[in-house]
């Protein structure tokens, strides 16, 4: 099957990022795309201080525009759409917020960003997203009509372990919305979803915003798919486009069998424990 | 403090790959390496056949001119050596061996691979080191002049756990001694070692035989040092080669202040279990 994988400019005008956010959507859809994966933070510029102003209530329909559009767009399209983040305003917390969708309309899952981006470099970037958001506390794997997906957002994917969990579950393909920074992305985007992917021999998604976004916030871009042997299956460069790729999940079993990574994982010298289970 | 990662030619005259090696250390030596590295089976060419031939006795000094060799270069240039591997005897078992010597001449550590390669990928490449070998039970962690070192050999690097552990344990550098072949190489060796190297937050260092080794098994090449923020510090390419480069420990800090993975980490929600301990 199909994804699609839409790298949206994000721009300060909130009406202005879901019409787009609907459009790419729609060529994702209409190039045959039965699973589409938007950016973090696609209905908002990604900075502190819009953070607040752009979130959502999703409990209240009137007070969600963006969980509703992406609602009724998997449902017209008839497919799977995995929301990118938004800011998520519940019991007055904050939270950098994933919502899957099935071909339905309905809302099959829900990811709270579980690692908070915190970083200093001196004369770089500094940025502390955990002074304004409140971490989630689960993981998420989701069955769909078109496998069993893991969500990451953006951060989350630097921690192995949360991958190594999502495979332990039997999850085919891990999504990462994710919004790197120049600095970082140069040097890693790439690398660990990469890593990522090689390691648990599955599939891997990534979807940025494009580099063109409002604010101060400088982002990579570079969405991207991975297979289960770390290749690249496509990718994009900064601009705002709509990649299109085939999964083919027969390349998991395929890898695995080549090289039986599970099997030789050595079970009595250490153990990663999921501590919710 | 510098590090020498000697990229030896491999070939079936044993005697001669010990003179090799030799001469390979006394260049790294001489432009001021403290530590130096050499390849998995750097006197043996990696093949099925060889192993057993090729074995040697730690127990028993006439019966290992390997390992005398490392320990007494080891102290005539009061360096510290990882020392690639070697195939061991003992108990009438084959394991494939690294040996770690400080500068006094000393065996530190001894490494008994953990991980065997089998791989099957139908057309490409075919090879069960299982046959042959018995796996080590043991993660090596060992204090020297020049730092907290962890050790793997070659598929050992495909198992993230092992670097977690090591990480867990203070390691400022894990050294992983492989022989990568042509299809993964080009693949995974480049990859994995920045991952570890990025996700860890520490310096790996990797060390090939160069791909002129006589046999069946074409060996990719490429050793090289990764810094803790994942940046390829010095590398090489595929033929006979010393790579010389500054090991500056002070990047673990600045990395782990700039990006503190170690205290983002999710210990609520996952852990990595030491089962020894």
């Amino acid at each position: 099957f199909k994804v699609g994988l839409c790298q949206l400019s994000v721009n300060p005008d909130k009406n202005q990022n879901l019409i787009r956010a609907h459009n790419l959507i729609k060529v994702a859809a209409e190039q045959g795309a039965r699973l589409v994966v938007l950016p973090e933070m696609w209905n908002c510029p990604y900075s502190a201080d819009n953070f607040a102003k752009y979130a959502e209530d999703f409990g209240n329909g009137d007070l969600s525009p963006s969980f509703s559009m992406l609602s009724e767009v998997a449902s017209c399209y008839r497919i799977t759409i995995v929301g990118g983040s938004i800011p998520e305003l519940c019991n007055g917390q904050l939270y950098n917020t994933c919502c899957v969708f099935g071909p339905d309309g309905n809302l099959k899952a829900k990811h709270r960003k579980i690692h908070l981006f915190d970083i200093d470099i001196p004369g770089d970037i500094s940025f502390k997203e955990s002074d304004i958001f409140a971490a989630g506390d689960e993981p998420t794997i989701v069955d769909t009509e078109i496998g069993r997906i893991g969500i990451g957002i953006c951060h989350d994917i630097r921690f192995p372990e949360l991958a190594m969990l999502y495979r332990a579950k039997g999850a085919h393909l891990i999504c990462y919305p994710g919004a790197f920074n120049m600095s970082t992305g140069e040097l890693l985007w790439e690398l660990v979803q990469r890593a990522r992917a090689a390691d648990n021999q599955l599939f891997v998604a990534t979807c940025s915003p494009s580099r063109d976004s409002a604010g101060s916030y400088t982002i990579w871009g570079h969405s991207t798919l991975v297979s289960p042997f770390g290749e690249i299956i496509a990718t994009s460069e900064h601009e705002q486009t709509v990649v299109v790729a085939e999964i083919d999940y027969s390349k998991i079993q395929l890898t695995r069998e080549s090289l039986p990574l599970e099997k030789q994982r050595r079970s009595d010298i250490y153990q990663l424990v999921d501590m919710h289970h």
